[in-house]
C-alpha cells in the first residue's frame, strides 16, 4: 500500500504524521524551515507564496495555542485564512465530518489543518480527497487523539538541529506521559528517521508502554538513570485529566519522582538542552529554574515553530 | 411604496428578498457570478473588486456555514472581513439591534451580512440606513427567520440554469417542510420571477401552506404523484426542532412518506437534477444512495453559492 | 522611576494610561489622528503603515466592541490581526499570563492589545516586555479593570477639541458612576493633561470618591447644579452588576436623579455636546430625546476612535 501522505512522485501531499517518511523529506521541510526564519524577523514578515490560497483552520478540538500558529504561519504566506471551530458534538449530529469537507473542497478550499480528538480523523480526510482525486487540496495533521503530531515533532526536530547541528551522535530523553502522547510519538518516529543512535523515555511504569523497547527505545523508571549524559531533555505537558485517575496518583507526587529540577538536569550533559512543547504545568513537570534557566530552548522552539509551520505549508502548496 | 432594496435608479442598493425584483436583476445577478467562477479555479483565487471595504458578517443566529461562504467571498474579492456572532438574548439587554447597527456606520462598514432568527431583521435595518441616507452601506440578507435567504435563492437558480439552461420549460418540485423555509420561500420567488411554468411542493399536509396554490403553486401530499416527470428536485433540510413537535411524527416516519430515495429519483425526468441546501440529514429527508448519486448536484450548489455570494456583494458595491 | 509608557527617548513606547503622560505626547497623537480621519472616508480605505506586522488583540475580558474598532484599525493601517478571546479562568489554570505572553512574542508578535478584567495587567506585560528587552513589542492597553481605558479617554479628547476648538477655557461634566469607571478615570487625566479649568463630578455619593477633590475636580450630588453652564457632557454607562447591589438603589430610581434629560440638559451651555462611550442604556443613564438630539456626538465619538486607535497603533509602532 503506497504511502497516503506522499504522490506518486514521492512528494509530500499531506502532513498526516512522521511515521514512514522517507528522511530526504524531513530534511528538506527543516532546510525549507530555516531559510523562513528571517522572514519572522523581517520589517515586513510576509511573503507572497500562497496569495490568494484558503486555508480552513478546522478546529474539532479546542486549541487556541496551536491554532495561532498556523494561523500566524500561513497570514505571513499571505494565505486567506478561515477559522472553524467545530464542536465535535454538534459536528456528528448535523453532519459527518467527509459532508464537512466535501462542502469545504466545493469552496475550493486548498488547505485543512486539522485538529481532532479521535486518531484517524486527518488520515480519514487525505483518504477521502485522494479517493476523489483531489490532488490539489493538502491536509495537516494539527494534533490528533493520541496519535500524531507531526508539525510538533518537525520543530523539535529544527530545535534539536539547531543546538546540535548533528542528529547521528546524541542520546534524546523524553520524559512523562509517554503513553498518551502525541507529541512524545511524533519526536520518537522523527529522531529515528533522523539517525539518532539512542532514544530513552523516561516515566512512571503506568505511563509507558512495553511496546517502544520493540522500537529500540531504551525504557526507565529512574529519572537520575534516565538523565545521565543525555544531549537533550524533551519534557512532555502532564495533561491534567489523566491526574486524578488510577495512572497517576497526583501532580506533587509525578513533580517528586519525574519533576525536571536543577538537580535532575546536572546529571545530563552540561550543554544539554530543555524542551517542552507547552503550555507548561510549572512545578508538575518542569521547575520554574529550569523553564527560566539558560539551557531551556522552549521558546525557540515556538519562534521555530511558525518557520517549520510555513515550510510544511509552502511545500505541500508547491506540490 | 418604492422597494427598499432598490436605489432611485432601480439598482439594487440591499438584498433583502427576492419577492418583487425585477427578472432583470436576478438575471445580471446570475450572469455576474458565471464570470465570478473561474476566480475560485485560478491559482489567485482573488480580485481586488472589494479592496479596503469593511465587511461584517452580523451573525444574530449561529451559523458556521453559511457565515463561512460569505468569508471567503468577501476575501476573494479582497474586502476586510470583520466576524461579530451577537448572542441575540444579550444584544437585546444591552443595546438595541439599530444602535449597534449605527455604531458600525460610525466605523465606516460599507456591508453588513446579517442573518437572524427574526423574521424582517435584516429590512429593519436596511430602512434605519435609508432613513439616515445612509446610501454607501448595503445590506445583504443572509436568512431571517422563516422569511427569506435570497442568497440560497440565487445559487439554487444558478445551478438551474447551469444544468437545464432555460427556466421556460420546467417543472420544479420542492419537497419537505416547506411551511416553515426560508429557503422554500426564496426559491419559489425566483422561480416564478424567472418564468418556471410549473412549481411544486410536496409535504405533510401540516408542514405545506394553502396559502401557496394562490401563488400558483401545486401542491401535493404523495411524493409519487408530485415527483412525477419533474426536471429539477429540491429537497429542504428538516429541522430538527420541528421533530418532536405535533407538526411531525419522527424522522423515521418522515423518511418512510417524503425522504427521497432511488425508487421515487426514478418517478422524475431521467435527467432530472437533485438539490439541496444543506447540511443533509441523511437517511431522514434523503437517502445517502441518492445524496452521493449521479443526478446530485449539491456540491455544485456550493461553489455556485461562493461565485454568487461574490457576485452580490460586488454589485451591491458597485451601486 | 522613569515612565514605563515611554523609551528613553520620551517617546511611547506603550500605551498603559493616560496619567503622566506629557501634553505633547497627547497632542501628536490627536494630530496623527486627525490625518487618519479622511482615511476612512476613502474608496480604500488602508494605508500600509503596518504591512505585515502582528497584532495580536488579548481579550481576557470579552468585549466585542472594543475589539471590533481595534480590529478594525488595525486592518486600516494593513496589519495583520489574531484575535485570541482568552477565558481569564482557563488562562490562570493553564499557563501563566506572562508565559502566554512569552510564547506570543517567541512568535515576533509586535504588539498586544490588552482587555483584562484585573487592573494592571497591561503594565505587567509591558514591564515583562521591557525587562526583556523587547523594544520592538507594543502594548495598548485597551481596558484593565477599573483603573484605565486610554484609548477611550484620547477619542474623547479627540472628540471635544474637535467641537470645541481649545480646551483652555470649558468646563467638563462627568456624570454616573465615577467610583467604578475607567473611562471616568482616563478622561479626568486627559482633562487635566490638556489644561481644561473646570472638570466637575457629578453622581451619588455612593458612586463618587472623595479623593476625587484633591485632584481638584469638583463634586457635584446634584444634576442640575453640576450641569449649570458646562461645555461638554460625558455621561458614563451604568454597569448593570452594580444595579443590584447596596450602591444603586435601581435603575429606574438612578434616571430619576441622573439620567440626562432634555431638561437636565438645558441647563447646561446651549451649545453644550453630549457624549456617552458606549453602549448605551436607554432610559437609565440618558434619555432617547438626548441620545438622538442634536447635541449629541455620540456616533462622532465612535467614528473618531477608528481614527485615533490607528493614531497610537501606528506612533508605536513606529517609535
Amino acid at each position: 500500500m503506497p504511502n497516503p501522505q506522499l504522490n506518486q512522485h514521492g512528494e509530500l501531499q499531506h502532513l498526516l504524521t512522521i511515521e514512514g517518511l522517507p528522511c530526504e523529506v524531513l530534511t528538506h521541510i527543516l532546510d525549507t524551515a530555516a531559510s523562513f526564519l528571517s522572514i519572522s524577523d523581517r520589517e515586513v514578515k510576509k511573503v507572497p507564496l500562497m496569495r490568494g490560497k484558503s486555508v480552513f483552520n478546522l478546529f474539532f478540538e479546542n486549541s487556541t495555542r496551536t491554532r495561532t500558529t498556523f494561523e500566524i504561519a500561513a497570514k505571513r504566506l499571505s494565505a486567506d485564512v478561515i477559522n472553524l471551530n467545530i464542536d465535535a458534538s454538534s459536528a456528528s449530529k448535523g453532519e459527518s465530518l467527509l459532508d464537512t469537507i466535501d462542502n469545504l473542497r466545493a469552496m475550493h478550499a486548498d488547505m485543512f489543518v486539522v485538529r481532532h480528538a479521535q486518531s484517524g480523523a486527518p488520515f480519514l480526510i487525505a483518504q477521502h480527497l485522494n479517493a476523489h482525486k483531489q490532488r490539489y487540496i493538502h491536509v495537516v495533521n494539527a494534533g490528533d487523539g493520541r496519535h500524531a503530531h507531526p508539525t510538533q515533532g518537525l520543530l523539535d526536530m529544527f530545535t534539536i538541529r539547531h543546538y546540535k547541528q548533528d542528529f547521528s551522535n546524541l542520546t534524546v530523553a523524553i520524559v512523562g506521559d509517554v503513553l498518551h502522547s502525541r507529541v512524545a510519538r511524533s519526536d520518537i518516529h522523527a529522531l529515528k528517521i533522523l539517525g539518532v543512535p539512542e532514544v530513552r523515555v523516561i516515566g512512571p511504569r503506568t505511563l509507558v508502554s512495553s511496546h517502544m523497547e520493540e522500537m529500540g527505545i531504551r525504557l526507565y523508571t529512574d529519572m537520575a538513570q534516565g538523565l545521565k549524559d543525555v544531549d537533550v531533555i524533551i519534557m512532555l505537558r502532564l495533561q491534567n485529566e489523566r491526574m486524578n485517575g488510577a495512572l497517576l496518583p497526583s501532580a506533587q507526587e509525578f513533580f517528586k519522582n519525574y519533576g525536571l529540577t536543577v538537580e535532575r538536569l546536572a546529571m545530563a550533559k552540561p550543554d544539554a538542552i530543555v524542551m517542552h512543547p507547552g503550555p507548561m504545568n510549572r512545578g508538575v513537570e518542569i521547575d520554574s529554574a529550569v523553564a527560566d534557566g539558560s539551557q531551556a530552548v522552549i521558546l525557540s522552539q515556538v519562534t521555530y515553530g511558525i518557520a517549520v509551520r510555513m515550510a510544511v505549508m509552502s511545500i505541500l502548496a508547491g506540490n
